[in-house]
């Protein structure tokens, strides 16, 4: 999988038929780029999943009707204003900022998906957006998505973007993604956006259910369900340019979720890494669990534990903090059959200490952490992916207002 | 209430008939107290409420045994040692300690409760304690809580002692609480003990119903049911002396619960304000809510976001995280009525943004902090106290071990 953050791309990060910019509007105080489209030559299939959390940003739920049809063109984001909160105000200004979208590209009303990101409570200066546009039209074109990345961004540190291809049955399928978010993880804290562009030929029921799965695998193991910020939205567009029909239940569908899974993984990663103030990236793995629920809701425990994140920032593997964690995620848990590692170094075997800690610290001195923890209590394992609790985390939120 | 924290004390920290004594012992590496007793003269009521983590220290598993008698002598605790994930050798030693206060007091087996707090995973050095109990019964006195509530301390950075007399009934009934405690405020992140004494005439069942009323609207109102850690205890002793017998749904049983509470309010105040690192103390207040479950749980999930606490430490009137912490609760808020205030200086009205923002960042400057949030969807309230997320909770925990 081609990483656009490191060197050496393999693929330009562009998808035949799909044209994207990314421009300054006025939005952004300090005069960063804070608009951007992205738009097929044709009406392509789209699927969306939005927020869990009951306060929904006016875009996405214009998003969420939008859906529905299974077909549009393309989407308008804007960065430093969320347009949530906004009241009866915010859905006209969304609604604004689609139709602008539309009629400076000359398509008909509801082809156009709307996101936004940045402060919650202000109202949207819509008519930066609509002075933008023609400025947006004169600069789009196949290499634009570089500019979008940037565009998307609040307190991001690096723009996120990945790209592949994958043959799916003799034909070579492009896939792009882009995503913004960097709050702490858990996009609870911090919108998360992503947009996926494929050529592959897969209509509205089979690419949403493609979606959910990569989701599931990726942006929702590194944020809670119904732990989401008010905007949070991926939507992926295929154009049909690049294979037949996709059909669910197929092996060329199998694949093709694949590919998005392996995308939307790498993005969700890179997100971690750039969680505010981060200085590590944390694995947790739990196995033996007494079922798969379990075996997320205690990942999930551990990673958003304020004390187990600070430990990790230390680099101490303070087991303690763990298993305490654990406790109290209600899961099922043989004591005597426990066991927990730091970096492939076992702190815990037999829900004893082992005597390593100084081995396990030094194990710990890496950017990467792996957290093993074996409950002894089933079969069943989870990922969760997350990052430590810094003073650099406190101060950027203790002083951000975008 | 006389708070033992501030000048001024109205009442001695001494309950007849209740001896107590604190010293080092050598658990903690420092030097400092370490190892607590207090002893009733004669044979008292007790009931008690434990952490409801799924994995129990020695001494909690210990003391749920022994409680269900309802009566007993007293408590030995030791700080610096948890003595939790210790296997069967945990058990052994808090057995151990047991019995050697009781030996050293001249009680029956099974008079004494025991509680540790401290590290987790490392073998307690009983020996220790045995040695020191000399030196503990030599030093017993009527005025020996003072020396208990340092005994107990780990990060605490000040004792916590409390006092109060009530007329009930015609009888002067005294009671005294001292704690310990100094995580985050979810002791899901720090044990919390807490040690009530009374001369009060009260049964078992009746101390226990009054107990746990109490420890709901104060202990667990800084801490999140099913969020605690290993060690958590709660203890009170009655010894009979000051009353006639308080029975239930009497308003005598009234007036004691009500006493209890109060006490214990206090001492959850001062845990708070002791949180580690912090530098605000933090009120969350919801009403309007759909159910008393609904507004507890927007409260706490204000309490427990990482960017809400990031926000009270930088005094920023951020209503953008309160609403959504409130959206990702699951609780049903109607925006159109929702309103959001700091300090008295309303932020959010009807669903929208007031514009009072330099006003209330200026009322944030205060210590104390209260946060109101109506939901509009009915008539029900909630209230939790927490503290800010600081640069120096980041220290003291990327760095703590006892």
């Amino acid at each position: 999988m081609a990483d656009l953050t490191k060197p050496g791309r393999q693929f330009e990060l562009r998808v035949p038929g799909f044209r994207a910019a990314g421009i300054a509007c006025g939005i952004k105080k300090n005069g960063k780029k804070d608009l951007a489209v992205i738009v097929s030559d044709t009406p392509a299939s789209v699927a969306g999943v939005f927020t869990t959390n009951k306060v929904k940003a006016a875009p996405v739920l214009l998003d969420m009707k939008r859906i529905r049809k299974g077909v549009a063109s393309g989407v308008i984001v804007n960065s430093g204003n969320a347009n949530a909160c906004t009241g009866a105000e915010g859905m006209k200004a969304a609604e604004a900022m689609a139709n602008a979208a539309e009629k400076a590209l000359g398509l008909k009303k509801g082809s156009i998906f709307v996101s936004s990101t940045g402060v919650i409570g202000v109202p949207l200066p819509v008519g930066k957006v609509e002075a933008g546009m023609p400025n947006i039209v004169k600069t789009l074109g196949y290499d634009g998505l570089h500019a979008v990345s940037e565009a998307i961004m609040t307190t991001d540190a690096f723009p996120k973007k990945a790209v592949a291809r994958l043959k799916i049955n003799g034909n070579e399928v492009t896939m792009a993604g882009i995503a913004k978010g960097a709050g702490m993880i858990c996009p609870n804290m911090a919108t998360m956006l992503a947009f996926f562009l494929t050529g592959a030929n897969i209509k509205k029921a089979a690419l949403s259910k493609a979606l959910k799965a990569a989701v599931d695998n990726s942006f929702n193991s590194i944020i809670v369900d119904n732990d989401t910020s008010t905007n949070d939205t991926v939507l992926v567009f295929a154009n049909g340019k690049d294979t037949d029909e996709i059909k669910e239940g197929t092996k060329e569908f199998v694949a093709f979720t694949g590919l998005l899974t392996s995308l939307a993984t790498e993005l969700a990663h890179l997100i971690v890494k750039d969680g505010e103030g981060a200085t590590r990236f944390v694995e947790i793995e739990i196995s033996g669990a007494a079922s798969a629920a379990e075996a997320k809701r205690a990942a999930r425990t551990v990673a958003e534990s304020f004390l187990c994140k600070t430990a990790f920032f230390g680099g101490d593997p303070n087991w303690g903090r763990v298993i305490a964690a654990i406790g109290r995620a209600g899961v099922k848990l043989n004591e005597a059959k426990a066991s927990i590692s730091f970096n492939g170094v076992e702190m815990v075997s037999k829900g004893l200490d082992t005597g390593r800690e100084k081995e396990a610290a030094r194990a710990m001195k890496a950017r990467e952490l792996k957290v093993l923890v074996g409950l002894g209590a089933g079969k069943h394992a989870s990922r969760v992916w997350t990052s430590d609790l810094t003073y650099e985390y406190v101060r950027i939120n203790s002083a951000y207002r975008t």
